[in-house]
């Protein structure tokens, strides 16, 4: 695939006609800050850069912008909040950047269906909040909500906290408003929890990092909001031990939480540097959190009385129920800053988000530390473990010498190790441009040909973010 | 879109060789059983029939057959149980009929992974029970599920009774083994519940009612099953009082209930008459059955009391318990077998499949009853109300002239009023053959083209269950 950059200062002058010229920016320190995500800049070979920043206000800009660039051949990249973990909103071929900063209103909560609609620039966390002043709840949960937009939560189908329970984002996902390249606006979906009217368009958009059509209003649905929630923090001396109990825990007491994270030693030494507080048994192999939710205190109480008790018969070294606000807190602030604490003490790394079956997850682990020994790495292991799906993150630490190329390795390793695990490359952060090469060893060449043949079917000039998931 | 029949007597010999002359069927009778669906026959306006019918054995006779017809051009058309309630199944173009009868073991139940795999031609039923024998719950539940297949099922998206807890059957679906027209066999998805590596093509896959690929495995989520279920039976002297409650229920009493489904007076008469047994308040407007699930007794009982006392405070007229077996059977043997009796007393009729925003059913309920005097016709209205689903049966009676074109215009006002309503054509039923020619009221034209530019990518050739959900 082959974009020339077609963005002149006359181009410019026609966006500017089309959507105002407020909303549109070529300050080179702007088109920098809204042309990386969160991947470390270091991990790239070179620096991508948007040649235009776009801000629609409206669907209408939306369109108007991409029958523009359509016939154009002008890269669209669209872009959430920048949280993004895979290089998705890196604009890999110049052009356009459409953020969507002032596409942020909620636009209806509706207490008849069940649903809230918004538009893609809509913070996560205040959609939660608008659901939960309803006493209502909007399950999606990525670790990043309190800055995330839910378009892009959408357009990379983020997982997060209570997948076990509510599934993806996409399970939550009920219509999407979308503007094809063409700049035709259309909807999929509805205000309806069943539909099998054609093929099923909202999900095949949901997780597709942007490159099939751009998301413009999201329909998302809510669910009852238990009154009573308590977490337990559960240190086990090993990770096998941690992992084994939590098919067991639905199976055998027939709970289903609503969370379940996992938090290897190195996670918690470097969360604690960073945030200066510490769990108890600080020093465990591995931490649980084990989130349960309900109406009945008394219920709730007997369900994690057994839960409790079911984690020690089975080698837990204590229980802690955090059934108070502090606690609870100190848990969850633990668990999100994680990430947090990374990009703070390390500036070469990879952040992986591996997938395996959930019984596989310690010998995933193991291989974990083989290839971090061979390749002088270090390694922070946590994650969803009710999903299978375990941020691995790879460290050069003081030893810089060839670290891209250690690091490299190491993914390499990795990957073929989950692989032979019956696992996937990415669970929730995406493929983007930064798995990309990678893609191959999990789908087969059948696979890959469907992609670039639904690729083409809605963007033909392939202007959407090009470059991402696959080459075309 | 022609096909020519290409079934000569050398295809029939060379399919006996790639599937062993005891899996291909040529007699007249099979052949007509095995070209129809649930949709009466007296709907069509020709009837349809397989050329040759082929029973494979396993993925390798799939892949084989497809690998024969794809260049030949001979239509193939998957087929589970024939339980099918839109023509889907049915071999509009002749050809061959590939039907999973002889592919129905159950592979494995993986109780570290929670996840059952299965061949397409297992019974729903029978995958409910293995799943119930480990103490684990296979949450898809369509009504036909004594009879229908898994494959089926998938390939239907099937809702039924739990989807507003448990979502459709493709909430339930985190794998499948495809194999495509080319006979190529690959594998969508993993024992993982969440992945971003590449585009969603699992759930491309579920709802595409054959045309896409052929499904060879199934790899279902289990998740706890509940010890203790309840089932309230709730009549209201109006459909109105009954609807507005839904909501509500969930919404104040933040309790999500199993299954929450909706019989008219009509569909409790047409019942009665087939079964001999009647409700309680049997000329009620409407009857609720409202089922929740827990493992405390005690906390369920709270629950149903709440439910109880707000129903009866909002209108119910009022609220029995069904928590022994007997009574519980009673309730669902008279909500099962509202479409059998239908079939039984009648032969003229339309079993719609529509959805709209739950809140908007009273209107649609209304303009049910407007069409059906316009066009002399009775109705019975049954269905799944937590999710908007409701199965409107369109019923020419004793008046048997010119029915065929009453009905016809009684579906099209329907669907005109369906869709003003903000609903959709059909929500669990499908597509097939037999909606096909509204799918344009529901979807735009740019859906359409992005429907059959997918169809393309899947099956270039056009050989898989052609002339269904749209003409290409």
């Amino acid at each position: 695939m082959t974009h020339y950059s077609a963005v002149t200062e006359e181009v410019v002058e026609d966006l500017k006609s089309l959507v105002g010229p407020h909303n549109v920016a070529v300050e080179p320190e702007k088109l920098a800050s809204y042309s990386r995500d969160e991947v470390a800049l270091q991990f790239w070979d070179r620096e991508y850069r948007a040649e235009v920043l776009v801000l629609p206000e409206s669907t209408d800009h939306v369109s108007a912008v991409l029958a523009y660039a359509d016939p154009r051949m002008i890269p669209v990249t669209p872009r959430g909040a920048g949280t993004g973990l895979s290089g998705g909103a890196v604009p890999a071929f110049g052009g356009i950047v459409m953020a969507f900063d002032r596409m942020n209103r909620i636009l209806e909560v509706d207490l008849e269906n069940l649903t809230l609609t918004a538009e893609p620039g809509v913070v996560t966390a205040e959609i939660q909040a608008a659901a939960a002043r309803h006493g209502l709840e909007y399950a999606g949960d990525p670790c990043s909500g309190d800055a995330s937009f839910i378009g892009g939560n959408v357009a990379e189908n983020a997982g997060g906290n209570k997948v076990i329970k509510y599934g993806t984002t996409g399970a939550n996902v009920l219509a999407l408003e979308v503007v094809l390249p063409s700049g035709k606006v259309t909807w999929f979906g509805g205000k309806r929890r069943k539909d099998v009217t054609g093929l099923d368009l909202v999900h095949l958009m949901v997780g597709s990092e942007g490159i099939l059509g751009v998301i413009t209003k999201v329909v998302l649905k809510l669910v009852p909001r238990h009154e009573k929630v308590v977490d337990l923090l559960v240190p086990f001396p090993t990770i096998e031990e941690a992992i084994t109990l939590v098919p067991r825990v639905m199976r055998e007491l027939k709970i289903t939480p609503s969370s379940l994270e996992f938090m290897d030693r190195n996670s918690l030494r470097i969360v604690s540097r960073y945030t200066g507080s510490t769990l108890p048994f600080q020093e465990a192999g591995a931490h649980l959190i084990i989130q349960i939710e309900g109406n009945d205190m008394d219920a709730l109480s007997d369900q994690y009385e057994d839960i409790g008790d079911f984690c020690l018969e089975n080698g837990a070294l204590e229980v802690f129920v955090a059934d108070n606000r502090n606690f609870r807190d100190l848990l969850w602030k633990t668990r999100k800053n994680i990430a947090e604490a990374i990009i703070v003490f390390y500036t070469k790394y990879a952040k992986e988000d591996l997938v395996v079956p959930t019984g596989n997850i310690p010998s995933l682990l193991k291989r974990v530390d083989e290839v971090c020994r061979k390749y002088r790495l270090e390694a922070v292991n946590f994650g969803h473990v009710g999903d299978g799906n375990i941020h691995v993150n790879l460290l050069a630490g003081e030893e810089s010498e060839n670290w891209q190329e250690r690091i490299e390795g190491a993914r390499r390793d990795l990957y073929r190790s989950t692989k032979e695990l019956g696992g996937t490359l990415s669970g929730e952060h995406g493929v983007g441009l930064k798995r990309k090469d990678y893609l191959g060893m999990f789908l087969d060449e059948a696979q890959v040909e469907l992609i670039r043949g639904i690729k083409r079917t809605f963007d033909p000039n392939l202007i959407l973010n090009p470059g991402k998931i696959v080459d075309i």
